[in-house]
């Protein structure tokens, strides 16, 4: 059995991987960490894990965190993780980050994503960012050798995975993408704010951070790559009342292709990606098909009259925009089957 | 395996015992039968389960639904059951109906019921009402013999659950039963109507069927046969804008005892029954601990000023009140333990 | 014109308030007070009021607050007004507390309330409590000669308005009452807490309180003086993902009369109550009947076979509930009719 | 007073355009034409009206209906209008109609909106081509001699407000326009259906009509006519769950202008537009700002980096988007301030 310690247990991404975890036939729970939480029971701050997590959440501080793990959630924000991996690591843990710590193979890439976010751009553990790999198994092999993934950003996950095959495909212009982006409520977190009460948020929409989100840095980093260019999109972050979801529309100048030439194009960059589902601008599509999974179901199409594609990428923001994909992640670290324990429909309605 | 067939399999009952399936162990999916969806895949009426279930949805009228299959589910209206299930039977098939068809005993119970509804108050098929049963397992022995099931109403088994304790142990009033009960929309199912408009509903709630509601009946039944005196109840139906989820607040007058003595009386009562949660007032609830799930969560609360019982009791309407009771019905019929596939946390948020 | 002075601008309440003043046709803002705004204009707290109310909010030490005004409205928790409110009648205001500190005529009930809540029981300003009045004007003569009234809780109102036809008419058995309340989000207020956090709320309901609920003093104060007898009602406080709105339904025993007869006795109680609807068990109703408007809608129905009076009462906690509840009582204190500046549909949908 | 008669009274919009009326200083309702409601009154099919407007709605065969009325409101489908204007206009009433009957000057234009939407691309009454106007006052004189108007759409009525000054300004590439367009869900009427049944549409959201949206067509007549030149743009529909409310991202490639540039453009289009409120990208707003208002709130913004204009365009797709807009129309035809009766604040929350 793979021993998992959960450091920020006491969230919606630590309770998420709890739940996969749970179901999962290889994985048993060894430590809950929360700094808020402590010395209560996971299944107190979260009842409906009432019988099947009743295991107490502890401080960073208590012995049990330093015992040994063989792999490390850190469900936490930026700047924890990158000053802890290290010690996971040397006691022979693996170690998967939620946050922007280790999503970066450079200096220079991190420092540019810190000051964005108005963060230190100093790296506090500079020689772990040539380990770390960009947590998308769809683009980075992840396998049984890598022992640190840095787990994307959940817009970054629906943008990446919408954009990925036209721009490996060289079939867009780089310089005309625009990312329009609808997010659940879930996505800012447990945290209570005026913004998500929910008498100001029910029956509303907004636009928000319309002068930078962070996010763009990772999906200009890994659409660049694949492009051999300097990819630079235009990106709007908007809140929408639901719980999980996120919904972005993606628009690029084509050279020409039609739609049934991009589907194929789609189709066959994801054949070997289980979690990526294509789909024609004919079938019907929402959130509510992603809902509770770890899916990102992709509409492709073209507005031919302008010379455009159009793809909407659907995904839930708690599973592939976090716990979900941190696990698709874990199962290839540890020679599983990347599906293992979430190959799993959500529930409908 | 068991293989199952599922009639009615287009509406919330048919895609809630499908899922249910698709992930049971012991279990597999043997033929889908709808009259509004024939021809189309299941994945296509219900796109989530795309990769997980695409078997073509067929008419009552094809043969293949005259194969022999282990189980069959009748998710389907008054009426429909209590015609087909003898044929069923007779290939051999165990027989668990959702609708009112077999939750009686004797043609009297059915008139009153039937003719509460509207309907025609003659069982078609009167014969089989001996051999059926209340498929409530926390009430009644189901076993490896039981052949057919009448699976409870929805609002039914939420009150049932939550007053048969004190009923059976004699500490209140049988004439002074007060059910308040509240309903999520998916209890109406899948058919569109003006009260269940997203614009008609969001923000909305309201009581309705003032005059009578069908479940009334069952749940004076249970309980007359527990307090083995005539149980008359006063009950309000209610919808709020949630999807999933019944909270049926209950009150009567007691005889005196503490609430400390109710917990014990109502914790006694379902010390063998793995899906009723008892907590006392002072503990969080609500029915996002349920949601998704199989359990009925009771919070038991005494008035002591008033000497008045209050429980406040917590279901999904669609598993504990529908397709996980059915299923859990299904297991014992099989001989499985009732929590196989079923015994589950939900998602949260 | 009337000129007003609003404390606690920034809050529902407050806001409430402003949005009807600014279409009283005998009113003007003359000063808004916030303890958590100040030196914004009303207009960047509330942005839908840009070109409405742009004036700046002050502290309450603010000069301006110590000018005359005609009327000052108290939307502060409780403990505010009871401090202030002479000052304000010194200098020849009128006074209106949305709080509990004016809703009781003597110091022990308000003892008796204010130990409920955890409160000091010592009242703060006693020589006031024989001049307040218990602002419900449907059951107390508020005229030109009143300076100060304690707006009634949200709830109370709903339960109050309910019952006290049945109770002034001596039909019920008011031992037996039970109020089953839902109310919507905003009666919790502005503050961002946990439990109304989106993520939390949506699709989500519970009971709370269950304990005990400050309303019930209220509650039980007016319905035993329409008594003449101690009522003691058991109440059930919930809350579901509605923002505006609260139903209640109202349950006790009755001493056999028919529906239309009580019907008869709640319409003849409320013939010169122009803001309370009442209406029979067949006709459809729900909150949103009284959304944004100051309407109470009662649906009068009787369980005859179990000889209960079962009443549904539909408020807008905010409107009849808060804000428009206290314009009518500024209305009557100013010799106006009471519906001016209120007497105004809601939008649909 | 002008006497008004609405078509179509039984849906959102007419209910909309009712509730303007009512609290309109210089109208009155003469009468109500619906096919669905006929002979119940007003106040039955919408209760929050009752003792507002508890007039009966008549079938078009009343007698009622050919009275004289001074103006007519069809808030009808595509052909009512068109078959019915003629009569009224020779009556002397002047026409506001909803459909898309009278939004276009030319045979051709309507062509080729008719045929989009997949109806007979034949004009009725041609010759009320070259009379009626766009109403869409921002854009065209609508004064006391304009006897017939088609009023806009609601997605257009966004998109048009947010591009037109930088159309007309000619500072953006007219071939670069991509509107990402999110709508609540009253936009699509009263009449239930599978996407907006409550447990469908809840917590999720979708983008839907990708092969072509009919709105497409004005907008880009309007922005066209305002250019000069073929503007061609890349729309997409999607529908979130909220009431009411548009909320449109608009792109388009500018021509170097900074933020500040391009805000002076737009408060220079606008000024004498008392329905827009410009605003820039650092300052909050979402749809809630506009919430059962006329208000269309711009926030106008560059993304410098890649020399694009972003603009954010907020409305009640049933006030600015339908009614209201009506409302503004008939005041200007009326010879009245154009905000009369319609200058009014929402409710928060």
């Amino acid at each position: 059995m793979i021993k998992a310690k959960i450091v920020g247990a006491g969230g919606y991404g630590g309770v998420g991987i709890t739940e996969l975890l749970l179901r999962h036939p290889e994985t048993e729970i060894g430590c809950l960490v929360s700094l808020s939480d402590t010395g209560r029971k996971m299944s107190e701050v979260f009842p409906h894990l009432r019988g099947f997590c009743d295991e107490v959440i502890v401080s960073p501080d208590d012995p049990k965190t330093k015992e040994a793990y063989d792999v490390v959630f850190f469900s936490t924000p930026d700047g924890v993780g990158m000053q802890a991996a290290g010690e996971e690591l040397e006691r022979g843990a693996r170690v998967i980050d939620y946050s922007g710590d280790f999503r970066f193979n450079t200096l220079e890439q991190y420092a540019e994503y810190a000051e964005f976010i108005g963060l230190d751009p100093v790296h506090k553990s500079p020689a772990l960012l040539t380990e770390t790999v960009y947590g998308l198994p769809e683009l980075h092999e992840i396998g049984g050798s890598q022992m640190l993934v840095g787990n994307p950003g959940c817009f970054a996950v629906s943008c990446i995975m919408g954009l990925a095959p036209a721009v490996a495909a060289g079939i867009i212009d780089v310089k005309s993408i625009i990312c329009d982006c609808k997010t659940g409520v879930s996505g800012a977190g447990k945290k209570p704010s005026a913004a998500f009460h929910y008498p100001n948020r029910y029956d509303n929409m907004n636009a928000y951070k319309l002068t930078g989100h962070q996010h763009v840095v990772e999906v200009e980093q890994e659409l660049s790559a694949l492009a051999a260019d300097d990819v630079q999109i235009t990106f709007t972050a908007q809140v929408v009342p639901v719980c999980r979801g996120i919904m972005s529309s993606l628009y690029a100048t084509l050279d020409g292709q039609t739609a049934g030439e991009v589907l194929e194009i789609y189709r066959d960059f994801n054949k070997n990606n289980p979690f990526i589902r294509i789909q024609d601008a004919q079938t019907p599509a929402s959130i509510a098909d992603v809902r509770g999974t770890n899916y990102c179901n992709l509409t492709v199409d073209v507005d031919a009259r302008n010379n455009r594609l159009r793809v909407i990428s659907h995904i839930d923001n708690l599973m592939k925009g976090q716990a979900g994909n941190a696990l698709q992640n874990m199962n290839l670290m540890f020679g599983l089957d990347s599906g293992t324990g979430l190959a799993i429909p959500g529930q409908y309605p």
